[in-house]
């Protein structure tokens, strides 16, 4: 009897049988008359969750393919660029950025800090910037920033504005066109509910005609852009991943983007409530943004790292230690894509068995009761 | 009661279920003690396919991405670079260099052409370069390049070797390290018998000490390897094609390398001989170099395209068109990866009743007869 398995980080997440399904069917070339109308659909659903009008780019690749889609096809060297960093995504951006060539400016922050709207004006008062880095959900800590009025604040300022959307799309409430976010960039295995390796950029015309002359081909934006126009694929694409994503953001797009939302914020919610009760701390913030991936102190005298390994060890249960300088002082449950209630008082109970192993001084038997009571009827 | 659809394209190739199977099981983390044994395990496989005692690096892209990877990598914007071209995977390589910013000069032959190792030596003598650009298998002609002297040629005049092997991985003879190829490239939709979304590149410690300061971060050599050394991946990738792999390289293995080639010998032959029996006239080498796909002129008065069009709409069978200058005039049949000789006598006998509607002069009733006749047992 194998032992049951639960996928609870913040990407991959876990993947509805049926989606799985539609990616094991016989492969379709990518130019037959089969294969397009499931391209078609995509596309169009894609715009349905990103809330765009444009065309969306699809990459065969992970999500950091996207983010680099962005300063290659943006940036010339010595282009000024700020970031805005408050974690391992952030730094993410850093790195890209700097690997192009851009002159980048960092406004950094304590990793778990919320960005400010007033910091980025204050900033690119100093010094302008061609494009400005965001990130919407910084999944190594759990906040979720406020990217709407993050990047009024970059546009303002004249300023092209790039969102890692990664883990939030389909997530959290985001609204490309209605925002004027420039690129939004996504991934497949987040809360779009699908196997990692297809990742994605909306791409406004202003964005597209503030191209750079870098190198790039694999990540053209034009070249994509103009093969999709044909319903073709300037690459052969990832053709069973696209099958996948196609059923599961038929789902997405059935549930309803704002009952998702509420959803996750509930889901959010019963896990910060549920792990309070327990007596722990939380690390991300204690409120409905933190939809996305909820982050754990360890009590004192317990190392994270010890927790993630009973959880998998002990219950077959894998959820992420913290990254960088959180590494064995925070523990992350994620709950973004096709998680439900139950899956947020299992990772609690476990949690709390494995917590009281490690001679943990916590609340026991009471996680889960709160969990349920906080989780609620659907609000939408 | 749905038709049922043969995938006869030069890739993406049919997928066997077992593997289609592997890819939708529940997804792994990539950082999992679940997924690491499939990893390695799956990494082991590659250097046994490539014949390579080299890590073999891994990116979740099309093949296209790990060409790039070769170019982002080893190039300065001004480094001399020589393309042998002989059709459209060439003109690729001559578009990625391009893009690239280096010096390139092309030995461009015509379609179909088979490249001579000699006009390499000529032409580095005129102009030397510190990478030459290889084709393995010109998918769009048919023809399989002596790469092995192709590369011996370049090596002699001090180049750097970089060979596009996409299509011919595990079909035909490839040596990485015994013909000290500096770089090879592949992807997992062709002979390997997976759906697309992987491609692979085993690079020499020469070219990784040769690599250049152009701006690269998805594609980046340095950082992917040192991820694979710890079982871990840069970035998150596709791991449910990766699980896919693992199961597919498993069957070719254990098919044995020396017998998959000669099985695929054995399919071009079948499928020559079988088109020439009808009266076709072949466009891909008359001989067993042509392992990989059989292009076969388009009999006067017929377009090419109303060939791959009626065994579509009419058959269900998906082969492939010329491309470019080839267009309407040569239509191809596919024979890498999971494929037996009745696959090639379907694509025959569905040619032949195509051609007839169209009004060509074929001979009836002897192609697939021929076909099986020549396919004969198993040499190896």
């Amino acid at each position: 009897m194998p032992e049951k398995r639960y996928l609870m980080t913040p990407g991959p997440t876990p993947v509805p049988p049926e989606v799985l399904a539609a990616g094991a069917q016989p492969v379709l070339h990518h130019r037959s008359p089969d294969f397009a109308p499931i391209l078609e659909r995509t596309l169009g659903r894609l715009q349905a969750v990103y809330r765009t009008e444009r065309d969306v780019l699809m990459f065969s690749s992970s999500g950091t393919g996207a983010m680099e889609s962005a300063a290659a096809n943006l940036l010339t060297p010595r282009d000024r660029a700020l970031v805005v960093s408050a974690g391992s995504f952030g730094e993410r951006w850093v790195q890209i950025v700097r690997a192009y060539g851009a002159e980048v400016d960092v406004l950094a922050y304590e990793w778990g800090a919320v960005p400010a709207a007033e910091d980025i004006a204050t900033r690119l008062r100093e010094r302008s910037a061609k494009v400005v880095f965001l990130t919407h959900s910084e999944t190594s800590t759990g906040v979720v920033a406020d990217v709407r009025s993050l990047a009024a604040a970059a546009k303002e300022a004249g300023a092209l504005v790039v969102v890692d959307a990664i883990s939030s799309l389909g997530a959290v409430p985001l609204e490309t066109d209605a925002w004027e976010l420039d690129v939004v960039l996504a991934g497949s295995q987040k809360a779009l509910m699908c196997p990692p390796g297809l990742a994605f950029a909306a791409v406004s015309e202003e964005a597209f005609a503030a191209r750079g002359s870098g190198p790039r081909f694999y990540f053209d934006w034009e070249r994509i852009r103009a093969a999709q126009a044909k319903l073709d694929a300037a690459y052969t694409p990832a053709v069973t991943l696209i099958a996948s994503l196609d059923v599961a953001l038929g789902h997405l797009l059935e549930e309803g983007l704002e009952q998702a939302f509420d959803r996750h914020a509930r889901l959010g919610r019963a896990c910060r409530e549920g792990a309070k009760a327990m007596g722990l701390e939380l690390f991300s913030p204690d409120d409905d943004t933190a939809a996305v991936v909820t982050a754990i102190r360890a009590p004192d005298g317990v190392d994270a790292t010890d927790v993630v390994r009973g959880l998998r060890d002990g219950h077959g249960i894998t959820i992420a230690n913290g990254q960088g300088p959180l590494k064995g002082r925070i523990f992350r449950i994620g709950h973004i894509g096709w998680f439900d209630v139950f899956d947020i008082t299992t990772a609690l109970a476990a949690a709390e068995l494995v917590l009281v192993e490690l001679g943990a001084d916590v609340e026991r038997g009471v996680a889960t009761a709160r969990a349920l009571e906080v989780y609620e009827r659907a609000r939408v």
